[in-house]
């Protein structure tokens, strides 16, 4: 999976049906000291989520094994929301700090 | 999923039988602020859009799970023309204003 | 799918089965404004088609939907050779005129 | 598959069912000489491995294969730790030399 | 598919039980031009190859559609042994010429 901070959103009135009632998000990816790369994807919303949080998304077929996802026409999805990161023994993520 | 600029059109007559009646799209992609890059793919279209819209493209296995690809021989369908797109508070993208 | 340019095959006398009877051919990627790129895939031939030509190659599971590949163990086939491709409004490539 | 070293852990208590009971792990990559790289991958524990070791990630549909992820919405899967990697007849990595 | 050069191999006692039986090979993949480049992936060997020969890589689901490989958790084997490849009217790669 990849991991990545919610920026921003998209709206579209013509698509294909199996996207209504998603919300499309755009999740910029982070590099592993959590800061913003030039990357993103377009993730569905799996879980119910907000802007600015750190998400983790799947992407490919598993992207239609969530629970809301089922049989979609969906190649990323975010599945968690994430709380905290810890690499090499250090905090370098903690929700509850961030704004 | 992936979001682009429809910015072409492939035409083909030698092809494999699943891409009949298909039309063939050029979709390059445009970076978090918008901006096209270098990066493109080929993209048929699954929902009917037009020359320059701004398209999100599906992929993988998944481009074979809109209602007009079901079983096509295909991995990347343009599922969503964007109307709205908003990063950090701005929007960055509207489709009625861009020529 | 991704879009390049036959330049190349691949000869192999030890390989799994499910190979049997296919072309392994070298597609040299183009970017948008059909310059070779340095990427490339070996891609299997399902449609029959002739060395320098252009191809639309598409890859991953897609890639046994074909009619030649159903259940082959190959992630990339050729499923069209291009005749046009039009961008912003411009012919970049027309079979008949290329060499 | 890639391969990386298990450098961190993410927690998320908002998240798909799916991943319930499963260990979120940083798996950061490392090249042919065995450097770690700037690349990363969030892959689920699959065999139950520890902070620093060198593992084995296998990705998309076939994180979806082990024994304990069977229909998981998940795309990367730790399958394996390494005990050695030999290459170019040089030993470059063994699990027991390494802190 | 990918074409590299098998360089290595990796060892692994602690894995999933789908991996049990199978020779992990570092491939070192090659431009067009032969040369090896700094990408890798590690492979699982489905035909019975040795090392330092070059070989072509399956990814994705079609990993696990070879004779050897079928429903195992790998994204990457191995399924043919290259004699040679011909690009743009030169034999760039010749088996039973390389060391």
């Amino acid at each position: 999976m990849l991991m990545g901070r919610i920026v921003g959103t998209v709206v579209s009135t013509q698509k294909d049906s199996g996207l209504t009632g998603f919300k499309l998000l755009v999740v910029q990816c982070v590099d592993v000291d959590m800061k913003l790369t030039p990357s993103y994807v377009i993730a569905v919303d799996a879980i119910g989520c907000g802007m600015n949080e750190m998400a983790i998304v799947v992407q490919g077929s598993s992207a239609r094994i969530t629970d809301r996802t089922k049989n979609k026409p969906v190649d990323a999805a975010i599945i968690a929301v994430v709380d905290n990161v810890d690499v090499q023994g250090k905090r370098v993520y903690e929700k509850f700090k961030s704004s």
